[in-house]
This record gives C-alpha cells, structure tokens and sequence, in this order.
C-alpha cells in the first residue's frame, strides 16, 4: 500500500489554516492515490499550544476541525493528531490520534507517554490514556502510537512491545518532536531499535516548522527490524511524501535523503525558525539588526537574509568613538556580500550627553561597566525606534557563551523579538561561520573572523579581559549547562578550581538577566529559555558536599 | 502534647542556612517543651527548586542536612520536608517528608498528589509517592500529609480519607502554599471540609516568606471535624507556633490570629516578597524606582519603604518638557511623606539629542509612539545606571491591566528585578492607596490618587486616549486572563463587541512583551509570569467556532 507522509508546517493556534492546509494535503494525495496519509502529532492546533489548551474555544474549535477532515476521508485513511475530551472530566484532554475512514472516526487513539521534562510540559495538559491494541487499517494490523510513546525505555508502560505482541505488523508513529544537534540520529536509532525489539518496521512522520523557541526539523522517516532505513525526507522542508509499504514484511529500500553535515543541519534550523516566527507571526515588514562588524551580528545578518531575503534586512551600525574602522569595514563588506541594506548611526553625540549628565548628577563619577552599558543600551533604543516607527522585527544577536556569564548589556544588545545564535556557544558559531557559511565563498569577511573579539565599549577593550577565552570558557559551560554538573564534578575534568568557581558564579548571577530573556532558538539539548527554569533567587553552593561549619 | 509549627522561611537552595535555621527552631521548641515540631514541605532545600533539582549536588547536601537534623531528634518529633531519592530508579525524586525521632528516620513519607498546573510543575520533578498509612506519633496515630494531599479533591487517587479509615486520629499537614487573594480562607475550607469527612482534626503548617514571583503566607492553622478553626498563626511573619492537641478528639479553641482586611494583606504580601528577594539575593545595596508622580511608581515606593526602610529607597524623578508640575509635586510630597532620597536628573537633553539625530537619519520623521517609547526608554537606562553604578536593586512599577494591554515601553518603564504591581490591576491599586496605605493619614498626596492618569510623554497626553478607561478595562481583562474566557463568553457578558476585541488583540500582541517580563509578585489565582504560558506566536481566533470558509 501507498503510505502518504505530511511533513507540515502548522501554526499554533491557527485551527483555520492548519485545517486548510490539512484538507489541501489530503486532496493532494488523493490525486497522487495514497491509500493511507498520516499527519504529525497535534496537526490541527499546533503544537505546543500551552496554555491555550485553557482558553474557552480552542478545544472546541479544534473538534469542529476534526469533523470537517473526516467529512474529506473516504477513499483514503487519514491519520491526524488533534485534543480529545476525557469521556467523563471536564476540562481533562488527551493528546490525540484520530483514524478517519469512510468519513468516520474509526479510531481515536490517546498519547500514553506524555513527557514533562525540559521544554516539555504535557503533564500539565493532558491525561495519560490507555493502550487500545492495534487496528485494522487498509487490511493490516497497525500499532498507531504519538511521539513519546516510542520512547518507552524510562518509562513503566511499554507500549510498542505490548502493541507487536497483540498482533500489530506495523508501527505508525505521530510526531512533533523538536530538533537539537544529534537528535535526527537519535530519534532513527530508538525506532531502530524499536522495530529489532519488536519485530515490525516503523513509518514516522514528524511535524516541521519553527514554534517559539523549538524548531521541528521534519526529517520523517521509515526503519525495519533489522535496522535499516528504507525512506528519509529531507529535513527543514514542508512536503507530501510516498513510502510504499507491503501488507507485511520488511518496507523496500526507498528514496533516503543524505544527512546534513553538521553546521548546515544548524544553520537551517536558525533559518526555519526565524523564517516561521517572522511570517506566522506576520506583524513585521522587515528584520533590524543592529551589525557591529563582529562575528555574532555578522552570523545573525546571514541567517536572516537566507530565512526571509536580503530586500528584507536592514542592519544598522551604531559607532561611538571606541568603534575602529575594521569594525565598519567589516560590517559594510558584509552587507555588500549579501546584499543588504546598512544604516550607519553614529551614536556619540546621544552618548556624550548622557556622560556629562550623569556627571553633573553624580560628582566625582568615572567611567566603568556601568558607562559601558549606556553604550549598548543606546543602540538598544535606536535599534527599537526602528522597529517600533517601522515596523521591524528586532533580531538580537548575544551568543550562549555570552548569555551563560551575562557578559551582555541587559536592555542593551539583549533587545529584541528573536535572538538567533543563543544556544550556540562562541567556537560553534565559529565553526559554523567557516565551515558553511563561507565554505565556497568570502561572505562573512575573513578578517571578521580572524580579529579577537572586543565588544568595543571601552578603548582598547578585547572580551577576553573580562572572560575566560571563549575557546576554555565554553567547555567549562557545556557539562556546567547541559549536563548539570556541580563544580566538584568540573574541577576532577582538570580544570582550574578558581576558574571553575568564577564561571559558576557568574552563571548564577547572571540567571536574572536569562529570566527576562529575548525569545532564542534550541539547538542544543539543553537550551536557555523555557526548557531550564533556574529559581533566580538561589542560595545553592554548588559542591557535592554540605560542608555545614 | 505540645504541637509546633515551625512557620519558617527558607531560602531555596540554601541548604546550609535552611539547616542552620532548622536546628535553631529545634533548639527552641525543645526548651519550650514541644513534644512533636512541624517543619513546613520542602524545608531544607527550600520552595521550588526547580531544575537546581538536577543540578549535581543538591539532593546529596540535602540528605546530608538531613542527617545532621535527625541527630537533634532526640526528646522530640521532628517532622520536617526533604527530597528523597527514588527506592531503585536514579535520577527520579519523591516530594518527601521525614518522621524524625531517637536520632533516627522513623519513616519517610512521600507526596501522592503531584500538582502540575499554574506555577507548579511537580511532575516534572517527582515521582507520585504510595500511600503508607498512619503512624504512631508521641501516642497518637497521625496520618502524615503534604500539602497537595490535602486537596485530593480532583484527582481519582485520595488521601485523607484513607488514613483516617486506617486509624488516623489526627492529620498532619506540611505546606509550600503560595498566597493568593482568597487563597487563606480558600485553604481553611479545604481543611475544614477535610476534617469534616474524616472525623479527624487536621494541624497544618505552611512555609512564609518570598521566592521569585510567589510569596508563602504562613498562616498555619489547626481546625476540628465540627469545622471550628482552633488555632491561627499570623500571616506574613516567621514563628514558631505552639498548639496544644489532645491525644484523640477535639483541639481546644486557642490563639486565632484575626484575619488582615484584603488591602492590607495583598500590600503585606508585596512587601514580604520584595524584602525577600533583595535580602535573599543580598547583593543589593538599595532599591532605586523611577518615581513620576503617578499612582503606580507612589504605590511602587510605599511598598519598597515599608519592605526595606525608607533609607534604603532612592527614586529618580526625571522630567522632560511633558511633565507637568503638580507630577513633581507629588513626587516631592511622597518622598517627604516616607523620609525616601529623591534625585531630580531631568532628561529634556538627553531626549534632544535622540530627537535631533534620529530627524536627521530620518527624513521627515514625525512624532509618534516610538518617539514616546524612546523617552520611558532612556529613564530606563539611567535607571539602569544607578542599578549597575551602585548596587541598586531597580524596582519597576507597572500594573496589570498596563502589562495585559501592553501599554508599557518595553526596555522603558519595564526594566528592573522585580516588579511590584504587576499582579494588581490599576482599580485594585487605587483601592490599596485609599483603604490602607492612606487609611490614617495622607502618605500618598490626594491629587496623586485623584488626577487623570497619563504617561506624560506627549503633550496633554491622558491614558484615556490610548487605552478603555480602567473602571471598564479591568472587568474585561479579568475573565479574560484570569477565567481564561472566549472573547464570546466576554461579549455575553455585556459588553460590547468591538471593544472586548480590541482588547482580546492587544493581549494577543502583548505576549512577546510579557515573554521577557520582570519578575512580578503573585497575588491571584492567576498572574502573569511562570504560572501563565502562553505560546507568542499564536493563530487562535479567540471565539467559540471554528468558522472555516
């Protein structure tokens, strides 16, 4: 049979376009006689919808949706993740499946597995349901089981060794499942070993698109028992795609797009996420940047003009007296290469009456951080006025290096509707900038590259003054962030017990500048934003021991 | 025997002190001559912890502190919350309570009901506990609770009853119950109904004190099956509590603190919250807050007053040509009225400058909202200087009808680390003003309390002519936000169409603000902030039916 996989793009919330969308898919495959289309987790509504679920209408509308769809299933089985009522408490939901046959519902099918870790909160949303068995769908016995279901290792219920017992020979599996580096791998290597452990190959078709801080990459795939992989979409792209399966049996070798090399994979995922949030949000003409001529405004300048086009782009470059001239050459070449418009600001004038203000206001003031500060938070209103008179979405460029420390200028160059390489830490987007962005060709300027960082705020400024070099600071962040690692923990990896102790204490007290945190993109497992919620006020010495003397 | 309530404030993290403090009250209670001491849920590690749960380290200084504490349990009870690992699974936790008694463990009880909506997140963190019946405490058999457990109401597993069908003769209850207006009165009847099922007398000990946006009340409290409140702690105030309980039947009536009216407990609760978080962090060395004349910076500035001490507020009066004298006046009058430092820095130069230069960047720029913005933008930094020149905790004074709507300046009057109104809309403000603060005499001048409101950042500006007059927007935003109504049941309510969709957009629009939202103060069922997420990018038309053509 023709197995039909809507990789789709919905938007959260939108239960009119996300339904036309699914009623245009279903068409299409009608045409191109899919005998069975499955769409990912949570089609109509979006996923996560949070707490919209609690919004008077949502549901309902969502059901509505539902009874719409099934009217268009006939001639074809249609698979498509929507919110089911729990049959007897009100405002209790399951995250659901609904199998759509001769324009019924055949089926509904409940989530059992509902994770509630990391950016994951279904535990609020939803109830677990209970396992059904498998159903006859177009003459074979299916396991239809929703994203976490797969990943039962943690979990006391099983539910796809129970299903291929009970007869399944085949598992189909619904999916929003979001992208971070090696999650692609991962996600094909558990349903590999899913399908050895059962028995029965398995088709996933996963959600794409960009939703607040998650990105889903797609990448819908099919594996068999014994571990192969017969089909694999191409990841970051929105489209309906064939997979011919037998009543029974291994599925043959089919179309499998290659993996992406490392730093594409990430940079598409930036790209489709601030793609998504520019247009679904819809409110913006353009994106502002405010371009420093150093690597992070530079990477963020890329991706936004790949994501939405060079026309759509405006940087501005906002020079005090501590600005070089390599600085503005960089950021000039930059845009020539890319083709995007750049507004030179200077900002000294502003800068130099807010210094002889303060300075009448306080006798005896010298310059510090503080000054420093009024620099970045300068460009933080100019940058604003742009996208405030103009309607511009500000797209803030701070790195996860930068954000872990709190080596960045609160209000200043943390302004902003998106930020775009904050979980990626400095090397990375280093990395990134060589290997793909100017791979074939100069786009970014090599000298921009090359210099030492300085967010020039003082004279004569380089970062690494006030921070470890990026190059040790962010492999003591890494197991410190994404690991969780206490700093005894840190220090036996070799690293210097002072230096160690410094860089937790400025994660710590940095963790009220994250609490206000511009919108970033995950990419990482372990992200800033709503995936780490960090008390603010926190008292925790960060050793093993209690040491109470 | 002697029951004590240990009604402690904890600070989350801080295991050392928490456990400092824990064995400064055993200290107490045993020469008081307690024979069984109450800590309240999650004393030693404090209330949440939230991911710090993962962090390496924490859980073992905990168990660690809660050997140190078992140690003191000798001629006494010691029942007090801690976090206990999982019997077999590493890496999963139980929300726990320990019956301390002759230098051992008498037995650990764990959580059942996981609460996981609003600001809670229990299932993210633990694992459900099983029942494990009553215990013999000092001669009685007592059933053991924590908190959710009390409130078995909506979940399918329950508690109490159970215990007291297994001979409980007596509950016992430890707490981290978060205030809200009605939330102390709520929690008596909860424990009274309780009571009343069971037969049994139920003592209950709650956690005081500031963490983040929540704020404890204490207000631990003993009640009998007949449903008579037998003994009440005052809200607000750290104490041990002793309660005198037969072994079986009734407690006598005792002290019952006599409940605050509803202005001056909701102010109480700001100002605990905000003491808390600027000593609990400690890094501060004052609080400072951009004083303007109007009523929420007036109110703001009492609460920090009373929190901190009038020596330790400076606010910041700082003027363009908008701002009209009696906005000084008043200002002046208030920081005389409180003995608070008060700085005159008149931005108009500052303001020119960004006028001048942004005119000649724009050609034929006209004044408009974004020039407004960039006024509340550049008191925001010179706020921020004061913050990052001095030590100074900023306080932001933005209310929450303001924060629904929108009509604030983001990276303006928003910045700071902690906001103190933004759970109170602009009606409910006034009405503390009035019936507390200015109850005896007039703290806040009258003409404060009496004028039209306005931003001042145009000529003649009014708030009227921005936003729907406060009396009316407050009805609509409250079962907007806090009932989480369909714009069809607010219309049903009566009022009109177009204006509840007007405000319905600018909630919608306002998510991106809120996103990146000052931590605020909880002080209803449901305020902006951890326990309201809402996803920004977001398609929902707000109504009841789908109307898909």
């Amino acid at each position: 049979m023709k197995l039909g996989l809507a990789q789709i793009d919905p938007k959260v919330g939108d239960i009119k376009g996300n339904t036309r969308k699914i009623l245009d898919y279903i068409e299409k495959a009608k045409a191109s006689k899919v005998d069975v289309l499955l769409f990912p987790e949570q089609a109509i509504a979006g996923y996560p919808v949070l707490d919209l679920l609690f919004v008077s209408g949502l549901v309902e509308q969502n059901l509505q949706a539902l009874e719409l769809i099934k009217e268009e299933a006939s001639g074809i089985t249609v698979i498509v993740g929507f919110i089911d009522k729990h049959e007897s408490l009100p405002g209790k939901y399951y995250n659901a499946a609904a199998i759509l046959e001769g324009k019924r519902v055949a089926k509904a099918i409940h989530k059992q597995l509902l994770p509630t870790y990391d950016v994951f909160d279904e535990s609020r949303f939803f109830c677990p349901g209970e396992s059904t068995g498998p159903v006859a769908i177009n003459g074979i016995q299916a396991g239809v089981v929703i994203c976490e279901d797969l990943w039962d290792e943690d979990y006391e219920t099983k539910v796809v060794a129970p299903l291929a017992k009970q007869g399944a020979r085949l598992i189909l599996s619904i999916n929003a499942s979001p992208y971070y580096k090696g999650k692609i791998e991962l996600r094909e290597r558990v349903a590999r070993e899913k399908a050895r452990e059962s028995g029965v190959p398995i088709v996933y078709v996963n959600m794409v698109g960009g939703q607040d801080e998650i990105t889903f990459d797609g990448s819908s795939f099919a594996v068999n028992p014994d571990g192969s992989v017969a089909f694999r979409a191409p990841p970051f792209e929105e489209g309906l795609f064939e997979v011919e399966v037998p009543v029974g049996g291994a599925i043959p070798s089919q179309s499998v797009a290659p993996a992406l090399p490392r730093s594409e994979e990430v940079f598409k995922a930036l790209a489709l996420n601030l793609r998504d949030y520019f247009e679904k949000v819809g409110a913006f003409k353009k994106i502002v940047i405010g371009l420093s001529g150093g690597v992070d405004s530079s990477f963020t300048t890329v991706v936004a003009a790949r994501a939405i086009g060079a026309d759509k782009v405006t940087c501005l470059y906002m020079p005090t007296r501590f600005n070089s001239d390599r600085s503005y050459e960089g950021a000039k070449k930059l845009c020539e290469n890319l083709g995007v418009e750049l507004v030179v600001f200077p900002i000294e004038k502003i800068f130099s009456q807010f210094e002889s203000d303060l300075s009448e206001a306080i006798p005896g003031n010298t310059f510090d951080i503080a000054d420093e500060n009024v620099q970045a938070r300068v460009r933080g209103i100019i940058l604003m006025y742009y996208s405030n008179k103009f309607g511009y979405l500000l797209v803030s460029t701070g790195n996860k290096s930068e954000l872990a420390v709190g080596f960045c200028t609160l209000y200043g160059d943390t302004c902003g509707g998106k930020n775009v390489p904050g979980d990626l830490f400095k090397t990375e987007l280093y990395k990134i900038c060589k290997e793909y962005i100017n791979k074939d060709e100069e786009v970014i300027p090599k000298h921009v590259l090359e210099r030492p960082p300085s967010p020039e705020l003082r004279e004569n400024q380089k970062t690494a003054d006030s921070i470890p070099p990026y190059a040790l600071l962010d492999r003591i962040i890494e197991p410190m962030i994404e690991e969780q690692g206490s700093i005894d923990e840190i220090i036996a990896m070799g690293f210097d017990e002072n230096l160690v102790r410094r860089v937790a204490r400025l994660v710590k007290v940095a963790e009220f500048k994250r609490a206000q945190l511009v919108q970033t993109i995950k990419v990482t497992r372990k992200g800033f934003g709503i995936g780490r919620r960090m008390p603010v006020v926190n008292g925790f010495d960060y050793t093993e021991t209690l040491g109470l003397k």
